[in-house]
């Protein structure tokens, strides 16, 4: 029945090393190509434009703002440098805070881990017959409990270098955007593309290498036994999405503490403009940037990356490449994930280097064209994965039975995870851009207040599930029928398989922010704070569908991993009609809701910390608000740091224990439910939540910018319209960056950590029904 | 096995009946005694308060306020009764316009049932195999087609009445009650209260006999043959449940999209207070608590009510007492309810005869009260008829296999669903009442603005989720356990048995709400409205509850008509994991999404046009502000008329014609998904909504009362912090009167409805995949 396989398995073992060497050497090159930019002014003889390199070709920025307003060019360079530093110390030392103590979380966690696993066969060190081929002999349950417990540590530890670095690059890369946005639009935003484009490919580069060594050198003791191998594997991205809860959790707090603080003082009550070196948590807020959204950010997309493949993995090793150990097919997950990296690569030349940006309406469609270039790429990419790498026809385990999969069938999963992610991503962008109708009505509903703008943005985020609940739907139908859990899986990894790209669009947004905000304190032309103001805009639509992929993929992830715990846990069907599952649907369905109260209340309390003592800073530093003293900066990040330390372990603990809880004590039927529960209510509350936030922020833009006659008539700054919209961007900020965007670590993680413990909670799991 | 029952047949015959008359004939005296109230001024010769029937033991109000102040006491009787006269007129107007449209869609939808069952068997007269008992004759499926439409009919004109009936005596409580407090606090709670249980005793009555004449007239023709005769008898459930989803939607659009426009002009713009007869919108804002708060609420109660009727006859009917044709424990649904209206009668007299309110802080106490006492009797009452009602041991039909019960089991399932609706309607309370520290947090919040009072706000309603669920979990679980879909269905049953109570304190609010807005447009004295806003505030919260009973009920009655489709429609086991079903259950979960998007959407853009309306006549009627001109009420009235009637075809349709299209083209695994999906997707919804908005509208009547230090803080009227709470409270209106509560006729009305269409869809449905 099994054909062979174009591809050598040679050819694999050097294909999938070489992506990862090449995206990180990409990475390296967009990383010198910023570093150009010199945060030191230049020495120059003659003082003319020229000298700094400004070539004239951008029509309309021939000459440097501040040399026609007479600010002092030595002073800009200096004052950026600073701010930067100091985002960058703030970051820096938060981010250590945070890892030292969700590390000692995380500490804990894998004792469990291997204390869990390893009583499975009571810490035997005898092989066992395997799992799913009776006939074999598989390791011991005690080597899933070590090498579980290692991959868990390294998915940990990958997790939060990529969110270090990531923060790292930003924080190097938002004065020099800033500095680039005298010279014009364009240039700022290829600083900014560029920087992003160094995360993306980074992560996904250092990614794909890491589990492509842990298989190796796994693969080293496990021998043959691949049941056992790629079990263990999927402790990887436990330890991805557990760190990345806590960041974006800790983050999203720490950032919007920071950001609704500085705004209900600043900008409500003092009417100073946004980012005004003047606010106390003005530094905070830039951290916060850097720490939620970017490191958070980082985190969350590399754990949908771990698992999805995981998940992919660990349902391949039991399909008959699996069995039959026939290496190109089984890494199949892993080649995707290469092809993807080149195709992303072709993509950012695109936005660098074959286009350029002149004027600020071009930044959303070059945006978008990163977005259609990538999927149309990558689609070609598929299909030769799927050619060269699957057998013909292969079989599948589908819950028990086998089912036969044409390897045209499984190009059909990928893409159509590919492209129902282009779809989430332009419904997003519909959604949340001001260029079309669904912000401007919201901005228009201003009109009568923040009440009626809250009620509009609230309807927004509702509607803005529709399609993409559809696309999800149309793509697990379609990967579910052809290929099983094995399907739903790979269609997770197209949907990620453009992660670079993704991760590029998406960092950029914060790095724009940041640059705004350089800009505004350095004390630079109004003008320079336009051009970051649109570079931001742009960068609220594509954070606003970065979410969106990252929600949809964790749907699919989600299920093929939910997929997975239930063949290894045994059970045959998840019936809904049965009292067990029923409730774990039910309770599983109230989990997000729960979570998204914390994390909002905890957001709503370090909020109401930071006014007060903004606040007290204006009340009784004399000179304040003039300008002529500086503010405490520091009282304010310490505040961010200590809200977000304290208030993202109840949230964390709840998402974590939930699992072993329910496991341990009711069984893995109602766990099941739970996760389906979680599953489908989590997604519709967090693709709204995104939206309905980032509609907010660019329905205030768009009345700050004033782009149409429409917007005129609702603006300008500080008027009443302009004050609703504030007000509505404010109640977004913590829906956006803080709820929402952990609801899909939330349905991911609880399913991957199922998965991890489905041999525990097999064996010892449900003692409160036994005991009934 | 079957034991012999201790009640006999013929005493059920009576019990039924007398308690419905008794039911409404206490009714009737409730009336009678608040029709004693006079709304014209009586002859007095001395004018002394005694002449009035002032009695003196009221302590601090032994003179009529009015006289202290001077007032003209004819002139304030003529105005009340005007007032009066003008509310009750628009409301029976918009009632018969929306009746108009609501009329004919019903009998487009009746001819539906009727061609679509009759098509089941090709219209064929001829007697059939029954269903579930093959060796016995059934009547022909035309013969379903036939009673089934009949008793859809029924059930949509029972609870049309009901709810007309509702408003017609809300109407005429409003102004008696207004004019009972100028007598006291105690006076217009015992006014308002006695008007609620008008409403509740003849709706629980009204309800329980046209099922028994029913059930009584159909077996004529069916004899024999109970499983048709149930099955046919389900059309109540939905014609009632259809007719409330029009009524809770189109009445929750008007008085929502009235509400928001008068505030936002009124209190925003022109800072006159609430009910100011200066403000145009003000008849229409006062109409619409009567349409929507007490006609939808009414018809929504009365739906709950006959489904879940429907839902344990139609799973009793297969049964072994209903395979026997044993009439009395058949009858044990209605027994239940029968008993339920003893017990509230019971009960009501605790608030009205056997204690007496003389200070404001005694409203809320005694309110609770109701709760308790009608649940300990109501326990009682169960276990009576459990052990005269049922056969010791009998079977029940559990998907396929017989259930071993016992009658002290289902016992137990009444009780607990009996005792979660007192947990849900105590935990409802704690978080909707400025007695306790949720809702004074969120008052407090709003020191730092309308975004961290909304940012509060959601977070408490998300966190009102969490005890509910679990209790609603725990009943399910247990009733599940014990009795299968009976279980669940009388578990239902029993949440409903208090609903006569349970009407009574909910249409209490809106009633008071009315009271308060006729003193002030009638101009009487401040101290009057004090009392009726302390009265109001207690009515936000018992509203609270009564929806909270409303949506737990709801969760209760959807799982077993849920249950009963599933067996009718033949599908063994609804697995989460065969693709079919999971795609149902994503999209389900998405389906009060796109509900609350329509229904929020519907109130903005009604109330943005209500604004410019009332803004429109304040700048060009001369003399409005200064109250020389009347304003132009009818055009306000007419807008809302207008908006609701357009509005509320969409959501009507999406809820009506989605189980149509999925099980028509998908098929019923899908559709029992999608029911699974919407069911647990949107009880979360529809609980955290509805509370969000009470506690945003008792935060802000805490700051309005300043009845403690720390609300004299944030006060008083016209301060910032009350300006943030309007804006929490204006946001609140659609959550927790339009979208929120509609959301439990969602999942009740796509359950009943495949019910009765699912001889249909399992003979003719899912032809997408047949051709597949």
């Amino acid at each position: 029945m099994v054909a062979s396989v174009i591809l050598p398995d040679l050819a694999t073992q050097v294909v999938v090393p070489a992506a990862a060497v090449v995206g990180i050497a990409f990475a390296l090159l967009q990383w010198v190509l910023v570093s150009k930019v010199k945060l030191t002014p230049e020495r120059r003889g003659d003082g003319s434009p020229a000298a700094l390199g400004v070539s004239g070709k951008d029509g309309a920025s021939e000459y440097l703002i501040e040399e026609e307003e007479g600010l002092n060019e030595h002073n800009v360079f200096i004052k950026c440098a600073e701010i930067q530093n100091a985002i960058s110390e703030g970051a820096t030392s938060f981010l250590f805070t945070e890892y030292k103590y969700v590390g000692l979380f995380m500490s804990i966690f894998a004792v469990l881990i291997f204390l869990f696993l390893g009583s499975v066969e009571g810490f035997s060190t005898k092989s066992q017959p395997c799992h799913y081929s009776k006939d074999r002999m598989c390791k011991p349950a005690l080597a899933n409990a070590i090498f579980s417990t290692v991959a868990f540590v390294l998915g940990a530890v990958t997790s939060l270098i990529s969110g270090f670095l990531g923060m790292k690059i930003a924080t190097y890369a938002n004065a020099r955007t800033t500095l680039e946005a005298r010279k014009g639009v364009g240039k700022a935003f290829i600083t900014a593309f560029r920087s992003g484009a160094v995360m993306g490919f980074l992560l996904a580069a250092s990614g794909l290498v890491v589990l492509y060594i842990a298989i190796n050198l796994f693969g080293i003791y496990y021998g043959d036994d691949w049941e056992g191998l790629f079990e263990a594997i999927t402790g990887y991205g436990l330890g991805g999405s557990s760190m990345a809860l806590f960041g974006r959790v800790g983050g999203g707090i720490y950032t919007k503490a920071a950001d609704v603080g500085a705004d209900l003082v600043g900008k409500v009550e003092r009417n100073i403009p946004e980012d005004d070196p003047r606010n106390p948590a003005v530094i905070a807020d830039n951290v916060g940037d850097n720490v939620g959204d970017i490191a958070g950010m980082g985190s969350d997309l590399f754990g949908s990356y771990a698992e999805s493949s995981c998940a992919a993995l660990v349902v391949a090793s039991i399909s008959s490449f699996g069995i039959n150990h026939e290496f190109t097919p089984m890494m199949y997950p892993l080649l995707i994930s290469s092809v993807g990296i080149i195709a992303c690569l072709i993509t950012t030349l695109f936005a660098t280097d074959f286009f350029e940006i002149k004027a600020v309406d071009e930044i959303e469609p070059a945006l978008k064209k990163q977005l259609i270039i990538s999927t149309a790429v990558m689609t070609v990419g598929i299909a030769l994965v799927s050619w060269l790498g699957l057998p013909y026809t292969f079989t599948i385990f589908n819950f028990g039975a086998q089912k036969t999969v044409y390897s045209w069938q499984l190009f059909l999963c990928v893409a159509v995870g590919l492209w129902a992610g282009l779809i989430i991503g332009f419904v997003t962008e519909y959604y949340t851009s001001n260029a079309y109708s669904p912000v401007q009505d919201v901005a228009d509903s201003c009109r009568t207040g923040a009440a009626t703008n809250v009620i509009f943005g609230l309807a927004l985020g509702y509607k803005s599930v529709i399609i993409p609940i559809f696309a999800i739907a149309f793509s697990i139908f379609l990967s579910f029928s052809l290929a099983a859990m094995y399907g739903v899986a790979v269609a997770a990894l197209g949907m990620l398989s453009t992660i670079a790209t993704g991760l590029a669009i998406d960092a950029y947004g914060p790095i724009s922010d940041n640059a705004g905000g350089i800009a505004e304190m350095a004390g630079m032309s109004h003008r320079i704070r336009e051009r970051t103001d649109a570079l931001d805009a742009a960068g609220n639509t594509t954070a606003a569908i970065g979410k969106g992929f990252a929600i949809g993929s964790a749907a699919l992830v989600s299920l093929a991993l939910f997929g997975a715990f239930v063949s290894r846990a045994e059970i045959s069907t998840v019936d809904v009609l049965t009292p067990k599952v029923f409730i774990g649907l039910l309770v599983g369905a109230m989990l997000p809701y729960w979570f998204s109260a914390m994390t909002m209340k905890s957001v709503g309390s370090a909020a109401l910390k930071m006014v007060e003592e903004v606040r007290r800073q204006f009340n009784t530093i004399p000179g304040l608000m003039e300008g002529t003293t500086k503010p405490d900066y520091a009282t304010c990040v310490k505040i961010s740091t200590d809200a977000s330390i304290k208030e993202m372990i109840p949230p964390g603990a709840l998402v974590m224990l939930t699992p072993l809880i329910v496991g341990i004590f009711f069984g893995v039927e109602t766990l099941s439910g739970l996760l389906a529960g979680a599953l489908v209510s989590g997604v519709q509350i967090a693709i709204s939540a995104s939206n309905t936030g980032g509609a907010w922020d660019n329905a205030k833009k768009y009345i700050e910018a004033g782009a149409s006659d429409h917007a005129r008539t609702l603006g300008p700054k500080g008027s009443d319209c302009h004050k609703a919209a504030v007000i509505g961007d404010t109640i977004g900020d913590p829906l956006k960056d803080t709820s929402g965007p952990s609801l899909n670590i939330l349905i991911k993680l609880m399913a991957v950590e199922s998965l991890v413990f489905a041999p525990f909670f097999a064996t010892h799991g449900g003692i409160l029904f036994k005991w009934l």
